[in-house]
């Protein structure tokens, strides 16, 4: 079951990474650089740090499929109406927390101390969209606004808080998923956001 | 002679790395960093994912001396004139034939399925490219403009449709190779370019 | 003592970071993570390239709990005074020097020539600089000013020399280093520059 969330989430990070190529005025094959790019950017640069091969996406071709396919939809259906915009961010909520636990797992697996497997974790959740920004030419966004990264971060904590404190692996996996979601979906409806620190005039 | 027209496609991506930098004003040193890029990035990349060491220039040093030689000619002929830039983007055009099936073959002879293939072989021939416009602080014009990777693209499709249709592989291979250069010299005799996509208001 | 010093200068290239993150903007958590591209970036990209694994930082926790209070630190002690940014500055040299020589070294133990060895040297010490200027969103300073990754070079070349010569490895080693601090103290001292290189009018 966990494999067909993440081929969802891989849809969904692809859409995103679709919508930023259409907003920076890119051609159909920059759109769908960028959509494999969000989409599997974190994972690979994961598998590659972890010495992971072959790459998750190279023996499962379903990947490449879904992010054309993703992509290509999200073409189709042109300029977003709010509300489907509202799902997609729900929809990138669950992907955050599936990709964070996901990651996280896969780092432990290797045999990587928690604060590296923390690392992992946040990495395969959140460098797609760190490689999407930077290569559809902004600022990557996400080291500058919302609570995204951080409710990563928070739910992954929360995971290996409860396994040291006893509880069964697979459910502080779920609960950890739960924590970056909840964290991140109060995070947008309540428009909470970690404070940009102090500018400095170093001339 | 692969080999020799290797090193060839590599000088020409050297200079053209070279060329950027002077653009950017870069000093001598991010010259040579970005010629390195320009010429090796994609390949350098291809051999990461697909768990290839030692990766190809840290055995082989010419590249890396055919690389410094470009850059240092290309600084010395100075501003080029319209007709070198004419000689150059042929070259470029064969280079970017060259390295989309080496990259295709070698990702290959790894095991790997055609999709992720075709796509090695687009990253190795592209891959430079989005580096050199990445640090030389440009948006990558590759996602942007002309029928660059979409000419390695169907290069590389025509190359797997001729295998599949019973040809031999090194028939199939010059004639992709063909078919990626005509492709790119007739976008660029007749101005050839993908539609930008629409513009959307995300809010 | 030389994993002191390269704790040492991991803490200095997270400083440098976290005040380029806080100059860009940027929140808690971008400061975190640019921190720790600047510290252990360069290093990260020599161990994929050498094939050297696990990357450092994951096997020894150390380094990422330096990278975190060093960043925190600078955090807390805010807009940096004058005399403070001088301290950083001359230890930022010292950072340079041992990343330099020890990636060098460690490219030669994984039987790789002098040629990419320098590469990697280099590398490792300026590899997190630029990863820092283009995840902030800046053209990366490195390649267009001060004698930077200029002086790495030339400190790993001595090195080199020395060596050929028949000096003991040890002190080819020392002194490569002690050339790597002259040669940036004497830059910044003197405000040596290498000159940015004439612009070209490519259409």
């Amino acid at each position: 079951m966990i494999y067909w969330f993440d081929l969802l989430g891989v849809a969904v990070f692809a859409v995103s990474g679709a919508l930023a190529a259409m907003q920076a005025g890119l051609d159909l094959f920059g759109l769908l650089v960028i959509a494999a790019m969000t989409a599997v950017g974190g994972g690979t640069l994961r598998d590659l740090l972890l010495n992971r091969h072959p790459v998750f996406w190279m023996k499962d071709t379903r990947y490449l499929l879904v992010i054309v396919a993703s992509a290509l939809a999200a073409l189709m259906v042109g300029p977003f109406p709010g509300h489907a915009i509202a799902v997609l961010k729900i929809a990138d909520a669950l992907g955050l927390a599936l990709f964070a636990l996901c990651g996280t797992e896969i780092a432990e697996e290797h045999g990587v101390k928690p604060m590296p497997a923390l690392l992992m974790g946040t990495l395969t959740a959140c460098g797609g969209g760190v490689l999407r920004d930077v290569l559809s030419g902004q600022a990557p966004l996400l080291l500058r606004k919302d609570i995204y990264a951080t409710a990563a971060i928070g739910g992954i904590a929360l995971y290996f808080a409860l396994k040291a404190m006893g509880l069964p692996m697979r459910w502080a996996f779920v609960l950890g998923m739960v924590g970056v979601a909840a964290l991140r979906l109060a995070a947008l409806y309540f428009g909470w956001q970690l404070p940009a620190l102090q500018m400095l005039q170093l001339h």
